[in-house]
């Protein structure tokens, strides 16, 4: 259970509703996660995280897949259970396929440990990886 | 400066000699950076780190580059600045253009926002997230 | 169920029921939450613990409320079920309404967004940033 | 040095001053500091970040130095130098004292400390906490 | 649940089985747990990793109930409960006794108070603490 | 530079001269680290640190150099510079070998790979995992 009461489409205000509008048309979706039913908590929140992640995962120089994959990588490591559910479904939907999942987890975990050492030996960064293309 | 004596090529064992030349023919370099030869001041994790990071940084369902976003964007999160830096060269390397970078600063930025958003809510797992293909 | 067996008020030791009742003598309150029955198992980190957390939540030069909502912001950047749950309560004990949370929430995902893109381009400290009053 | 080049103001297209300049006029300031240059790397990072940063942080339910205050601890939590040495001095523009300072990082370092214990353990969340009002 | 499908004894192919037998045999025991089994939906990562885990946790300058006790203070400071469950087990299992637990868990605590204290003020590393021996 | 000026001896109150007298009388040593002299930015927060930190650290169950090890390994896990240098020092001062060292990193390496590939997949605690003796 949240710590806040999530907004159900029947019950939400106009501003909440038109939020909940978009993300279904967006998504060719009839449905609303409990990400965006319990952001209406606060409007101003709700309105504004929708816009950014829209426009943030929207395909570009990256596609979308790659976009779910890295959003996932970076649940995992932060170890947000909601994130990495909703994100497993959401790379899988973009086409991820188990083979995908399992080099991805692999590299998680991989940098996860290199990273640890990187900062227990206090290793000094190479003059080369400091120069800006 | 590392809390520990880096080993240069000169004052290496051969077990040790044998790791640095096999990452200089696998990259097809004349240098060893920094990361090997800090972890050279322990033989065996040297040579086990970097053949578990030469399997799983091979190209396989996931492409090069798309493997190096991942582990940037990890470290990123992490906050370890060698990881960053020396995998922000080599996925430029590996053909990230600025504008990729772009987008994957977002995307980081971003899965960092809605992750801490989601904790602080502690917003349930929908049951479709639940779902195992 | 946690690691280890909590201690009930009624199965405790002198040392630990003085504790207890300090708890609820300060809080004024008639029962003792999980964090403390459990922290029983190793009496002086009990001890010490809440005399720290009754020292330093005192309000002083920081009220109460905000004390709780900096608790709450560091919670929830840690992913800490237990402390995220404690003091949402807390701090709506403390005064905190729904308009304060929810924009408590938004300033919770912005620095978490803000520090990783900070990270991901080791953005330069500024010279004016580094001068101490 | 950040791992792409910052944009001057004299070198900006229309779009990034257009943003400089409202970073300028909102903090009644005449310089940009280097997140706002370095994000310039992608304008549109740029200018969604900036009017989300704008939108969070002007005051509300909560007053401007309770927000710097949180992001200030989350920034420690993360141990984001930039996002540590930014916001010490916004606070301190806003309002914070040394003895306000000295409380805050005594109640950063007890809630990492408690969160901690509270994983170690894996407390269980007392059935009060989980009620919503 | 786990997002993928764990592969029992029964199910599993040659490869993997010959993984589940060296671990029981490791471990002297007759059953495999759910980290290896969730594993298996990668068998080169379920490999690698368990020889890894293997190498890294056999006896050496190190013993066992160390190096477990190390495991679980990690894993109380990344919050990650499976991990956490699994290293209380193993380390009452490598001896490790109640008074033990409790001192663990009174450093767990205080490493990350300070952590985060250091990180708050940007403490400056003493030059006595640079030098390596 | 930290944030706030540090406090050499020659300039501290009584109470603060008190702690750092303990400091070097508790330590055998004739200087105070910065750690200390930062924190004297806030005397009741150096007072109830350096209690603590006496208090926990001292050797008990388990004895000083694992205590030390244990500190190592959470910092290089929160990437603290001042605590992986500061706790690197006091280690090798209490007996730690350069072989000993070098397990600690591969185990700090392995524990953060593991936590990020339990939680990528959430694995399920098995049954006899949540046992509590």
């Amino acid at each position: 259970m949240p710590t806040v009461k999530p907004v159900a489409y029947a019950d939400a205000s106009p501003e909440v509703r038109a939020v909940y509008d978009d993300i279904m048309a967006t998504r060719k979706i009839d449905w609303v996660n409990n990400m965006w039913t319990t952001l209406a908590h606060h409007p101003p929140t709700l309105k504004r995280t929708w816009e950014s992640v829209k426009q943030v995962m929207a395909p570009g120089a990256l596609d979308s897949l790659t976009k779910e994959m890295i959003y996932l990588a970076i649940s995992a490591t932060n170890n947000c259970e909601y994130c990495i559910r909703s994100h497993t479904a959401a790379a899988r939907k973009a086409g991820m396929t188990e083979a995908m999942l399992g080099e991805l987890i692999a590299v998680i975990g991989m940098a996860n440990e290199t990273n640890r050492i990187a900062n227990a030996y206090q290793i000094e960064v190479d003059e080369r990886f400091k120069q800006v293309p």
